[in-house]
């Protein structure tokens, strides 16, 4: 007899997968009758899960959190980054049972994370968009230290082993800056993000390296600071209007900035991607429909999502403990240089 | 002395505003110093808003629910109506110093939605994306018979006095139906959702009232079903391209599937938008970025999710307990055409 599945144990009981994985994992809210049901197909069909075990064992919230930050005016979830990630993370942490908390913060305001977990409001936690700060990282500490099951998604602070999932940006940053160069251009305008985030200085890491390998000198005059918004980027564009003649290609931090340089540039009558070359990173939808589409990095966000969330709920069954507390406990995903017409189409 | 504010008591306390509102809600985990803190500068201040009195009345889970539909491969929070309702909702239920509980939901499954309550997962809850069938009403039923709060968005069964916040789909239909009627056309194809949710049905109704309006018959023939993904209006477009000279428009009831059929068109040599005018549905990003732009019906889903989920809270600090149990149950959102290249580039 072939070892049976958590969907032959669903048809058995008549419940959705999920409700197995609940009864199973000993989250959320169940009645009595359908957690009998389950452990009686489950016994039925002899699929064993170690879960089993511990379903009664301790008290558990049956709730995932994640903690996001609040800006003022963001339309949060329609940004590419956060809607890919909790999309991931809404995929795995529903297929083991659990409800995802969001939990929001004020960008200037460092939770007690810790107190989530005492009363019970999660079991869990997935962080996004923290800012390196010595206040967060003191806070990361008190997690790390009562060994709470935690995840960084997409950053990771330097010198702290945090368990982080994240996506490998000074490569992605040197491929954008390394193509765009072979086209024949030497001054790369780069709009970044705000430097308190890892994944703006590691772009930035990127921007310099592919400079270095082509013998050209880091001009600090290039850098340009936005906030990932498309308004920032329009700012940026504008800037750069102002300095025309000093640079012969732009590289964004993210689609969002370099269309908003783009919007400004046609608005000035100047054409970004046909008069000269522009790439973006993220490789959101945006990227595929603006006009010229954007050469662009592709970052795997929601599998970075996924696997953050699985490797908590992992930690959660048990089966994480050990890998947690090594020293390689940051997961690093490649990114993919996407070239399209914004680089392909321009005259050099 | 004029009438303190929740910002002046956050600004003496030390806190974040969303803390002041935590502890005078009587939400969340607050550590007891900070409820002391916020307490005493309400004190001072004579801030002294109903809610105090009630902080310790009885035991909140400080979590506002939103039951999603879980639709396998479907990035979620990456499609427009989901992450704009939700970013509304998040931005009303932050204020309010609550925490968000997205509970995924199997399109086939209905929740026991009262069991969240009594188990103290949520306080109140929002429901999207939910169809009608006879059991999701008996769901509801239950909700409603134990004067439980939520509110649906952007839906409504009729015949039910359920609270929700919903968008005029009828009038807006019409309005792009209307305008594609007004270039000359006869034959417009209309490629609708599924006919389980309200607001498709609404939209048939839209587009056949101005038909009518315009003395033309309503022709089944014309209509496709998709599922609102980009890919189900790649399968309407291929469709349509069999069906040549039959219809001398198109309709999408949202940009995703409008934008599909533009591919499809596309990847055939027929610029849809050019040789034919056509019009989608949201006012999404995307509808922006097309190329052609696109025509389309401006829905505020932001506005509306943010609606909802005060509606719920209000409820929750005793406020709306009233308004809920009369027959104006629903509140009803305007819509708006925006004409862009898509159909006013259409040579007629």
């Amino acid at each position: 007899m072939p070892i049976s599945t958590r969907k032959e144990v669903a048809k058995l009981a008549g419940v959705s997968e999920a409700t197995v994985s609940r009864v199973l994992n000993g989250v959320g809210p169940i009645r009595e009758e359908t957690r009998r049901k389950v452990l009686e197909a489950a016994e039925r069909l002899s699929y064993h899960p170690s879960a089993i075990a511990r379903s009664f064992a301790r008290r558990r919230s049956g709730n995932i959190g994640v903690v996001l930050p609040h800006v003022p005016k963001v339309h949060l979830f329609s940004t590419y980054y956060f809607s890919e990630v909790l999309s991931g993370i809404g995929e795995a942490v529903r297929e083991a049972g659990y409800d995802l908390l969001l939990l929001f913060r004020a960008i200037d305001e460092t939770p007690d994370y810790p107190l989530y977990y005492q009363t019970q409001k999660i079991d869990g936690c997935l962080l996004l968009g923290t800012m390196d700060t010595a206040r967060e990282r003191e806070a990361l500490d008190r997690l790390a230290e009562q060994d709470l099951p935690f995840c960084l998604v997409n950053q990771h602070f330097y010198g702290k082993p945090y368990p982080s999932v994240d996506a490998d940006h000074i490569r992605g940053a040197a491929s954008a800056v390394r193509h765009l160069l072979e086209l024949g251009v030497r001054r790369v305008a780069f709009v970044n993000g705000p430097a308190a985030y890892s994944s703006s200085g590691e772009r930035l890491r990127g921007y310099r390296q592919a400079l270095t390998e082509a013998g050209i000198t880091f001009d600090p005059g290039l850098v340009l600071e936005g906030n990932y918004s498309r308004t920032s980027g329009v700012r940026a564009g504008n800037e750069l209007l102002r300095r025309r003649g000093g640079y012969d290609a732009v590289f964004a931090a993210n689609d969002r900035m370099a269309i908003g340089v783009m919007q400004a540039f046609k608005a000035a009558g100047v054409e970004a991607g046909r008069e000269l070359p522009i790439a973006g990173y993220d490789d959101s939808d945006a990227s595929r429909l603006s006009d010229p589409p954007l050469t662009t990095v592709k970052v795997p966000f929601y599998e970075m999502g996924r696997l953050a969330a699985e490797r908590v709920i992992r930690r959660l069954s048990g089966d994480g403990a050990r890998e947690e507390t090594t020293g390689e406990s940051r997961l690093l995903l490649p990114t993919e240089l996407i070239v399209r017409q914004s680089t392909s189409n321009w005259g050099g």
